[in-house]
């Protein structure tokens, strides 16, 4: 009488095992692209201000440039009359000082003549020639940007780990920046195990399903704004899932696989990455869904080993992948991590849970909070709940939850943003 | 003496300005892509379940399916012995009903044999030649997934409009869908104007500013998932923008045009969209940024005119070209409204808005709520505070804000999600 050959495995935290993956990190590997290609990019560089902004006084309106005390006395009945010694269009300048008396017509982001203080609206200017009649004193500095007063020459504005937003782009630009040094992205591969797995254009039998992990991993992927290679169903064999993954490890810097990671002899995930040369960071989690995720490390790549259940991959993918390849591309791993906010129980979850789990379920907002619930019965072979849901609530080990509890929960992309 | 003619417009509330645009969504034009290209897509069909899933009653787990009532007086000293009857690699049946004081070995995702109703996990698993020993009773349907248990046959999942995320993408591959009936995306493009402006590697000169706003416009449409044409920036010549917009309408669906929308007689943005065929939806808004922004529609085309300020912009195109963008690709206005969230004002605002703000700012989680400032004093013109912002606070017109007044805020995209 035997028992039969179980590997052992020892749980981690799911933090644990987080930090054991952003450990492997490698430095962030600079690439140069055009700006326009920037957006969605880690910034690798500093910017600096090479000069102030505006880079000189400027009209902040359409209207006419003039000495607020040549017009301190005006008053509808005793108007004062000035003379227009110039129409500027946009991006011309007047380079003589303003005279007493004078005034210049100009259009919004003009540059403002030397001894002009303030400005008249061009919808509130009253012309008779070249004469401009004002009937009310102006104060200084009325719709006058002074140099300088957004951004100081010298001003840091985008340092390196920090998201290219649209916002940030519109520096880059102003400040000259046509190419700019951001971190490359990794490649990344998508392999599926399972003898039991038909492609989705297949006829189903008896004991198969269609293969969904590939697309939804792809899916996942694309979601960050980046590609994958997908490289097919293996079958649950030894010989020739080692030679796949050795050669597309050739290929990827992430290499995400699901199945063949449970404590089964056809399963031959861990027994693959260690013979490809992968250190195991681990290979069991006290956590739910995708207790058996198995992740290694080799030369600076990085095979994550997800469950074959639809639910735990995608898990998975959220709180390993997605971060690792978010600090790949230069992110700080602070910042790589999937978000989690609070949310509001609206129901009570009894306490029979043996490990923390990412349970599925559905977010609103309600009185200035975020209150969720998970979407009752589920399993993370379950697809119903995957589709249904927009949240990942953080259920901690044990205890009951009664209603109104705060748990940590993860927002899901179920829309553009 | 004569008043300057300015063009009588009257300004219109932001919802209306919202509303006019919504209505002219055309309907949504379907194209058939590769559900490896559909994620981010716009769903236009009904996905019907065909079967139920799981198709078949199958294994949660490795292990031994056996029959409950077999080993109901187990117990460590009394063991029940079980022959081991057949072992199933992944994807294959055991076509016979389980006989009495049988057991099959199988893998998770294996179909259940007929008349077993339980498993015992392989790690529970003590095996002694093709005998299995069982030292204890196990309850029916342990580890067992009943056919139809996740997804019964008919059951809708998804519906016409829905966002394709990585889940829907799995049930779609589960269910066979390898091509799928998606909203086309909107040809864009970008077309910027002013003679100040100069391109971004041109070396600045007095008067004149670089261009940012192709480049921040092209961001937003790309952290959409989309691409734009940008047509790259046309000087203030009434007759070569005519051309210029005339020809880019013939292709892109939707134009975005910054700067042009003052009323100062060089402003030609409104006149050019009605030379072009334009219905113009308003030209004026009781709103702020970017008052003067012009909307106008022509066979289907929509044409945004937008505020040739960075911030305006940036705000014009979240709140009027982004909703416009979604919903052309099938989603329901309600859902392509950029999303408002509840925030607690950290700052008291005095009153001093004749009309209603979207202000830059930034937001943190703080004690389950979010708590938001404004970032200062600031302009439409500021790029500054573009860079820093990662929220829009909607202040109301006019009234003070005390610090803890809730105001509607838009999370703005700073990192991926």
């Amino acid at each position: 009488m035997y028992l039969l050959p179980v590997t052992e495995r020892t749980p981690i935290p799911y933090e644990e095992a987080l930090a054991r993956i952003v450990a492997h990190v490698p430095p962030p590997k600079p690439v140069e692209v055009p700006l326009a290609e920037a957006a969605g990019r880690v910034f690798l560089d500093t910017l600096v201000a090479d000069f102030s902004l505006p880079p000189f006084r400027r009209a902040g309106a359409d209207g006419f440039a003039l000495r607020s005390r040549d017009v301190e006395k005006a008053s509808p009945d005793r108007p004062v009359r000035l003379r227009i010694v110039a129409e500027l269009a946009a991006g011309r300048t007047y380079d003589a000082p303003l005279g007493a008396g004078e005034a210049v017509r100009l259009m919004t982001g003009t540059a403002f003549p030397e001894g002009a203080d303030t400005l008249l609206r061009l919808e509130d200017g009253e012309v008779e020639g070249d004469t401009l009649v004002v009937r009310r004193p102006l104060p200084p500095g009325r719709d006058v940007f002074e140099a300088g007063e957004d951004i100081r020459q010298g001003e840091v504005l985008l340092r390196p780990g920090d998201f290219l937003t649209p916002g940030a782009i519109s520096v880059l630009a102003t400040f000259g920046r046509t190419r700019v040094r951001v971190g490359r992205r990794p490649r990344i591969g998508i392999l599926v195990t399972g003898d039991e797995l038909l492609a989705p254009d297949e006829p189903l039998v008896l004991g198969k399903i269609r293969e969904s992990n590939s697309f939804m991993l792809g899916a996942q992927v694309a979601m960050l704004g980046m590609g994958a290679h997908v490289y097919g169903v293996v079958p649950d064999e030894r010989e020739l899932l080692y030679a796949r993954v050795r050669s597309a490890l050739e290929e990827v810097d992430v290499l995400i696989t699901t199945g063949g990671v449970a404590v089964g002899d056809y399963d031959l995930i861990p027994e693959t990455f260690r013979r490809v040369g992968g250190e195991i960071l681990f290979d069991r989690l006290a956590f739910r869904p995708g207790q058996l995720t198995t992740v290694a490390h080799v030369d600076g790549r990085m095979l994550f080993g997800l469950s074959g259940n639809p639910g735990a991959a995608f898990v998975g993918f959220y709180i390993f992948v997605r971060p690792y390849v978010l600090a790949y591309m230069g992110l700080s791993p602070e910042r790589a991590l999937h978000p989690r906010v609070p949310a509001v129980l609206e129901e009570a979850i009894p306490g029979r849970r043996r490990l923390p789990v990412y349970a599925r379920g559905c977010y609103r907002w309600e009185g200035g909070r975020i209150v969720a619930r998970t979407l009752g019965p589920d399993s993370s072979s379950y697809l119903s709940t995957l589709v249904r849901a927009n949240a990942l609530l953080y259920l901690p080990a044990g205890e009951d939850l009664p209603a109104g509890t705060e748990v940590e929960t993860v927002l899901l992309d179920v829309a553009p943003h």
